[in-house]
């Protein structure tokens, strides 16, 4: 963490100083007339939002939201290893570290092969591989998660609060009538005390962020399409007392006739969540239709868990649903035809452009990382860093993305629901039944890299480089995330993560990685590229970054060195990489850092990163590997970031 | 961390459920007549003893402080690894790690031999020796552990606040009139609010922790004694731009004429602590009468680190203070004499009973320790669980600690003033001019332990058995703190450090750790443990936890084993190694843990574990290592807790 540059101040660093900002609201008071952005729903896509650009005080951003309060019960609970990841960019990932569940091995039962009423362990697996994020596979209540957030929003500059109590009732867009907020939103307020209450609020973008019934995408014309529902699930948080020895690992259980269930363990010790499989709906059937109460589900969970007992002492949530994996075509407003010749002004994000099976433990996860996507690009525009056009990416990437998780739920939801094939048969493992054993296996594993987020890659655009110089850094994938090692920083010896440089402040990073002779001297590739960053007038620093702001503002320079950092001088660096910064010109000492030669791992030999040459990885705001680039390629550099910056005035 | 237990509760898990407590107070309105426990002092010896009683809903405790607020700025910054591990147990040592600088490397700085007006740096050495503990040294501004603190209380079931501008004017004991609450203390609140109103508090016990210049010492009569301060040094802390290259790494700078300087990077990664040397003082002299200005601190600071700039741009804090190793010959009311004829009811902690150089960064850290160590025995005797005698152990256990710690301190202190001898001298290095230079680096690596607060060694009593069966654990110390590693927990495989399954919550831990063919069968040693524990009516399970109290109320079993983890089966443990817990009887899973094979970090051979015989080491609430005994040593561990706990009725 870094604080006090600006002068020391008492209290708690995370709470920063308050912005100087017009027409604040707490909630409860009236929405402003006018705002940049409105979030319409506080689930996790709207969430990660709103926490996103409440650190811009010269965005106003309002988040609104139907129910009358925050979340505290129910819902999702899974967080990937790549949330994880951008829960640090966030800074509360140790909060959630802490609280939460660690998902270290799945367990896998089924029937017994003489007895097929007695369920047996067919397999054990550890869940998540080892050093496929820094971050464990974790269970968490999402109402905490929300919470998490909420406190970001109350301690950014801008202390943004969600306004609850508010339902969209329309929307519309008109750029002729109002060219700088065409989206005019109008609200009801629906509590007790403001019947009926109508708010009308023009916005310059609107983001739909309210879940599979989204009034924002029914309000743009646009549908989710996909499979019919026809496999009902019943879902349960229990605090119970049972001889099932794995209720503390995530167990799938299949039973020979009792259908299956899915055990999740939650944080604290001693809930649970159960997924307990339910009858197959008849087409257009909604499981609402069913009149199943909480006895039914815990009696289905006996039934699988025979012969081990189940006493339910406490149903702290449950609920029913079906299964229906459905996609948007397009996340935002444009049509495909009208892409070339207008920007999008309304988005949709997370449930609201696709849902899922909670089979995968996906849904949460991929609706945070489509606002985290989005999220900078809004920054970006708003604050003239970018032209509009850049919004297209938003939909371009996260649609994609979407309907790569959606075809990997399928199958999965359909392995899940697979009646045994063949009971008995030594090959149908309970896991498995109805599909090959090896096979569900394999795709278990096969797609763990999907499951924990790790494995999702942007395709080339204005945003994401050709894979041109990808030789450079074979472990630092162009368009997928930055996978952070361990490195020692120069300046104090300590051991951090060099992927936690990237925070959640809408800042780009350029990571130059030193060649295996470079000790930072002015002749030297990183010296080079110091001079030519803050002397050049074609470089991006000096184009991009306001006239007052600090040199990192935009872009945010950091380099890595091959040797032990005890070889190596402060003294000889570029003094760009320990640059003076805010009112008082202090110098900013967290900027250089070396391989970690002690413990072993060397980021160089664990990322691919060729020692002869080095390079420069360029990350964007949302942790994505942008571009690599061999430590000379100015005119690529520039090349890459004229592609979507606009020069600062 | 574990939660749920009594039913599933939304939001913060460590804000506990409050208890239905009589007359909690706010701070501002008036004390109450009666109180179990008084604590005078708002510092980190006072707010370590009030988050340990806050966890106890059967004591009434108050914590008066004469400032008007809670502490912004300044004063003490070091954190030992020792009280980080403390810090665990209260819950909060994640956010320390978050927030503070780490201590990773220290440098030393002297002069050039052939132009001594030069500095130049001569050693660097890793700060914290591997494996001394799991936590780092850490640098971070004592208000903000104040906050920490101060956050456990607020989240505690008693919700307890300070007191704050009450000043203690008279304290008297009388046993005879008063056998309940025998201290009578009065208090005068000088706010400009409360001008000159007088308070009568009559407690149980009365605890000191008001600094230096204790009224509670001086109630008590006794006095502070030790060398006259004649070293005056000047503190401040900075932001401030520097070419020198070292100013974040802890540096210890001596120069040929101008004095020692040592820099102390703090939280954040701009501000710096300063400790410059100034002149010596004449006896009796107080640095105060020397009007020193923080103008003049600044100018020493520049001369010393000649001939590199410093530019300083704010001073958030600075002091002068003279260094004065002070001690009390005992820290409660009760003289040597009559130890054995009445127990202790006013108790002295922290600075008011001993004062250190801050060279060591020791003073904030062993006062902490101070109340860790009787807070427990506080809580357990007016709980009724031991006899007022125990107390006395606080005294007996703290002195000693100090008085090593003053020895310590003086000699450390005398190699920081001491002048330099022979300049130009090869053998004059400038860290330790004055003294032989390996001299001086061999004692401050020698001393790192004692330092870092891993060292301290509690002697034999009776809450400290014996070394008989020291040899079953080498590297199990009786006497000294638990010394965690890192074991895999068997109902859900999560990697977790042993140590901090010791919370501050008053309770006792028994560790059996197995022999190698242990697999917790009824047969093997673990499990005729658990049925004595369970069975016998001399089990001081049995004797000592209140009738309707979780069997873990009192004494905590936890069990480790020398298997892979997936060697063995839960179904087979003792039942009582995840016992029925709380309202529900919901079974605790985290009791059960196995060595890692995986890492090959194995706690048995860590630690030195006979893997033959396995063995229990008993650890105090305050994760000192009471004693080790044999597995099957029953009757040891019957007379080890008959020796200072009474029978629950």
């Amino acid at each position: 963490m870094q604080f006090h540059l600006n002068g020391f101040r008492p209290g708690d660093p995370e709470l920063v100083e308050p912005a100087q900002v017009a027409s604040r609201t707490c909630s409860g008071t009236s929405l402003p007339a006018t705002v940049d952005v409105l979030i319409v729903g506080c689930g996790p896509a709207g969430l990660t939002l709103a926490a996103q650009l409440s650190a811009f005080p010269s965005i106003e951003t309002r988040i609104v939201e139907q129910k009358t309060g925050p979340l505290e019960l129910g819902q999702a609970d899974g967080i990937a290893c790549r949330t994880m990841e951008m829960f640090e960019a966030f800074g509360f990932a140790e909060r959630v570290l802490k609280e939460a569940y660690w998902v270290n091995e799945t367990v896998f039962w089924g029937p017994e092969e003489e007895r097929t009423d007695t369920i047996v362990r067919r397999d054990r697996i550890q869940d998540t591989e080892d050093g496929l994020s820094e971050f464990p596979h974790v269970i968490l209540n999402q109402a905490r998660i929300h919470d998490f957030f909420l406190d970001v929003m109350r301690k950014s500059p801008t202390r943004l609060e969600p306004d609850y109590g508010r339902t969209l009732v329309d929307l519309k867009l008109d750029r002729r009538a109002n060219p700088i907020h065409p989206v005019t939103a109008t609200l009801e307020r629906r509590t007790d005390e403001h019947e009926c209450q109508i708010e009308t609020v023009k916005a310059r973008y609107v983001v739909g962020c309210d879940g599979a019934r989204s009034a924002v995408r029914q309000l743009i014309g646009r549908q989710l399409v996909g499979d019919s529902a026809n496999q009902a699930w019943g879902v349960m948080d229990v605090l119970a007392v049972t001889d099932f020895p794995d209720v503390r690992f995530k167990s799938l259980i299949r039973s020979a006739r009792e259908g299956s269930l899915l055990i999740i363990p939650r944080e604290g010790g001693y809930l649970a969540r159960f997924y307990i499989e339910l009858d197959k709906l008849n087409e257009n059937e909604r499981v609402a239709n069913r009149n199943i109460s909480s006895n039914m589900l815990v009696a289905a969970a006996q039934r699988i868990l025979h012969p081990y007992s189940l006493d339910v002492k406490e149903i702290a949530w449950w609920s029913v649903y079906e299964i229906g994996q459905r996609l948007c075509d397009k996340f935002d407003d444009v049509p495909a035809a009208e892409v070339e010749s207008r920007p999008p002004h309304v988005f949709i994000a997370g449930d609201a452009c696709h849902t899922h099976s909670p089979k995968a433990g996906q849904g949460m996860n991929v609706s945070m990382r489509d606002s985290f996507n989005l999220g900078w690009k809004l920054a970006a525009v708003l604050e003239g860093r970018s032209p509009p056009k850049l919004l297209h990416t938003y939909s371009a990437e996260r649609q994609r993305v979407a309907r790569e998780l959606i075809d990997f739920d399928r199958v999965w939801a359909q392995m899940m629901s697979a009646r045994p094939a063949h009971e008995g048969n030594a090959g149908a493992d309970a896991a498995s039944n109805g599909f090959d054993p090896v096979e569900f296996q394999s795709y278990f594993e096969k797609h763990a890299r999907f499951t924990a987020g790790t494995s999702i890659q942007y395709h080339p655009s204005e945003i994401v480089g050709p894979q041109t110089h990808q030789d450079l850094a074979k472990g630092l994938v162009i368009g997928m995330r930055f996978h952070s090692v361990r490195v020692i920083r120069l300046a104090d010896a300590k051991p951090v993560q060099l992927g936690h440089t990237v925070k959640a402040d809408g800042r780009w990073r350029l990571f130059a990685f030193a060649n295996a002779e470079d000790t930072g001297d002015a002749e030297s590739s990183i010296g080079k590229l110091c001079t030519f960053l803050e002397e050049s007038p074609a470089s991006p620093i000096r184009l991009y970054t306001p006239a007052h702001a600090d040199i990192d503002a935009v872009i945010d320079v950091r380099a890595i060195f091959q040797q032990y950092h005890r070889n190596l001088s402060l003294e000889r660096m570029p003094s760009s990489l320990f640059p003076g910064k805010g009112v008082y010109g202090l110098r900013d000492y967290e900027k250089i850092f070396c391989a970690d030669h002690k413990s072993g791992e060397d980021i160089f030999e664990m990322r691919g990163i060729d020692r002869c040459t080095g390079c420069m990885i360029i990350v964007r705001p949302d942790q994505h590997i942008a571009h690599v680039l061999p430590l000379e390629a100015y005119d690529g550099l520039i090349a890459f970031f004229g592609g979507f910056m606009t020069p600062s005035l």
